[in-house]
């Protein structure tokens, strides 16, 4: 299988994270945080150092700054509905994923709460603008996607974050595509709450995510539970993670995405990052060259991350997808779980194709998708 | 180590459950529900075959019912949060973990929501009428739990699911000690939402839990985003399980967990509570005859899981199990995330020391523990 459906999971995984998968049932079995015994805090030591691992990658203030959550979306929500408050509002972009409209729709179910769309341009001083202008008296909190799931499109997340500083706003950062491709600096970009999922550009397993917040960020809780801590107390712990750590987690899953980030710090993000935007341009390049194809944007790898959407003409999406799948491609058609990036390309009607890779595909994957997509088209006129 | 903290999770883990944890990541790697290639549909296949155990052990309308979360407290939050409703009420048992109880305490704090404590009696019909007499007009819900994470006590579900059944009441039950022991029918016994772990009694790993809806429960959301389906609409789907399962599913612990859950089929569900019995029977026993240990209930096999609480006399919970873990036993002392069952119990200042069987403990493992408490109890007295 020619797998370039990285922005759904990456796959394979690193063989350390399969590893890993082999050996902690047995290693770190027991449930950390809840006994004293050997294999306990050592399960909890090995979690502790996945904390480690994220808080120097993106520059948490400590440890207990990094909450684990089972998937990005898990973590929007908690950021999203913890930083709202009754009669608030919220900005957002034109180019986000279901995970952030869908919540930020449900808030407004009850009239109690509201949100304004910013507009996404090639100019990041007019995104900026655009920002700006949405925010009001009672804004809770902006939230909006570092790079596009869809398209690609980076968003200029250190200038929003600029903005969200100047307006002491909470910025909420969806970084589903970007954690493990682009540098992203906590303190630096002046992000409150960044989300991300384990299982994509950090390599780790499917169930894994992570809520990373600023020192100053303390949301309210959807979720509550038993923590292993404080546990004579009706009320959920203030403290960082346990607040937001209710339940047994996925300990397995936790330590492998350790080794998976263990990897992206091996490889370097700026090797993946120019590996990855090396194949996807190629792909461009040829999408720019073949008259049955479509492209949405002009892809450059200032702008935009290793992800790729095309049509062929006169074909729907899901049906190019299902002819490559044929063909042992895995690529992504539809909509993506993003509608408002559809509308603001103008593909609401017919969805994409995504192209998306990783730090293990080839010059050889990409070559084999345009041979096929040349036989299609060859296909077709016959 | 001789591992006798099987409630906080059960370890190890069915050797199946292994090798699926070794094996799915290549099989298994892709994204299910959100591609047409095959590895994504075959990942979505064996998704399907767990939900299918799952629909068929515990009887739920079908496999749709079956909702996936991260744990126990993740599915009683979607239960409570999703069936309260402003201005209304619960009621709720007096053995309670912290998953049922910061939930409710949660809901309460805007001054919109109250809940109410019945009382559990040896006799099954006082329990039932004490709930029956904290039912009010605008009662939501009721939650119990199955049987207590901490002394074992089983709770007559079935009759309080008579109660609900009559008050037209939806009834949730927090199954974490009896998923996987107990014969659970949703149906027979008019559960709306049985709330379940996948690591425990079903010996999936960590990271895994179950909620499972009658047909006529539809929980509010709290957590929402892209389900793969209705990506043109900003609203969660209405239908199961999409409604309750936004981002990507921790699929690899999924398809483990249907491991875990043949290995309980396998073994049969009357054998493994018979054979744990037997073995906290041993134990009982035991601690009946030892002076120097305080035992808190009347252990008999129908009325109790196999869980047991117990103090060493003048020894802090704690400190026992901390000088357990030197000798190479994993127990759980302290509060075990339950001040509702310690205050019941009178445990509130001292904790207790528990001990938690599995399918895997045998008879030498009891022997192992008691003769190490018999050393304590001597070197005490030197």
């Amino acid at each position: 299988m020619i797998y370039l459906d990285n922005s759904a999971t990456t796959y394979p995984k690193p063989l350390a994270v399969q590893k890993s998968l082999q050996t902690s049932p047995m290693l770190f079995g027991a449930n950390p945080g809840r006994g004293g015994y050997k294999m306990s805090t050592d399960t909890a030591n090995e979690i502790y150092k996945v904390r480690s691992l994220i808080a120097e990658m993106f520059n948490a203030e400590t440890e207990e700054n990094v909450v684990f959550t089972s998937n990005c979306t898990h973590s929007l929500n908690l950021a999203i509905k913890g930083l709202a408050k009754t009669g608030g509002h919220a900005v957002t972009s034109c180019l986000e994923h279901n995970s952030v409209m869908r919540p930020l729709n449900k808030l407004c179910e009850n009239g109690n709460f509201s949100y304004d769309v910013a507009n996404v341009f090639s100019d990041e001083n007019k995104t900026v603008a655009s920002f700006e202008s949405k925010i009001r008296s009672n804004t809770d909190f902006i939230v909006c996607t570092y790079a596009s799931n869809v398209f690609g499109d980076i968003l200029p997340v250190r200038k929003i974050g600029e903005l969200a500083a100047k307006y002491n706003i909470p910025l909420i950062v969806d970084a589903a595509q970007a954690a493990g491709i682009i540098d992203i600096d906590i303190k630096r970009d002046n992000i409150s709450c960044l989300c991300m999922p384990g299982h994509k550009g950090l390599y780790g397993p499917a169930g894994t995510g992570v809520l990373l917040l600023s020192d100053d960020c303390l949301p309210d809780t959807i979720i509550e539970g038993g923590t292993g801590s404080e546990s004579t107390d009706f009320s959920q712990p203030i403290f960082l993670p346990d607040r937001f750590e209710s339940g047994t987690q996925n300990t397995l899953g936790i330590i492998a995405l350790g080794k998976g980030i263990e990897f992206v710090r091996r490889k370097k993000l700026s090797y993946i990052r120019e590996h990855e935007n090396e194949l996807i341009n190629i792909f461009y390049r040829y999408c720019i060259d073949a008259d049955f194809i479509y492209v949405y944007n002009r892809f450059n790898s200032e702008n935009f991350v290793p992800v790729l959407s095309f049509n062929l003409i006169g074909i729907p999406s899901e049906k190019t997808a299902d002819i490559l799948a044929e063909n042992n491609i895995a690529v992504r058609g539809g909509f993506h779980c993003n509608i408002s990036a559809h509308q603001y390309y103008k593909t609401e009607l017919t969805g994409t194709v995504r192209v998306s890779v990783s730090a293990f595909n080839t010059k050889k994957d990409i070559l084999y998708l345009t041979n096929c997509l040349n036989k299609i088209a060859k296909f077709k006129k016959v």
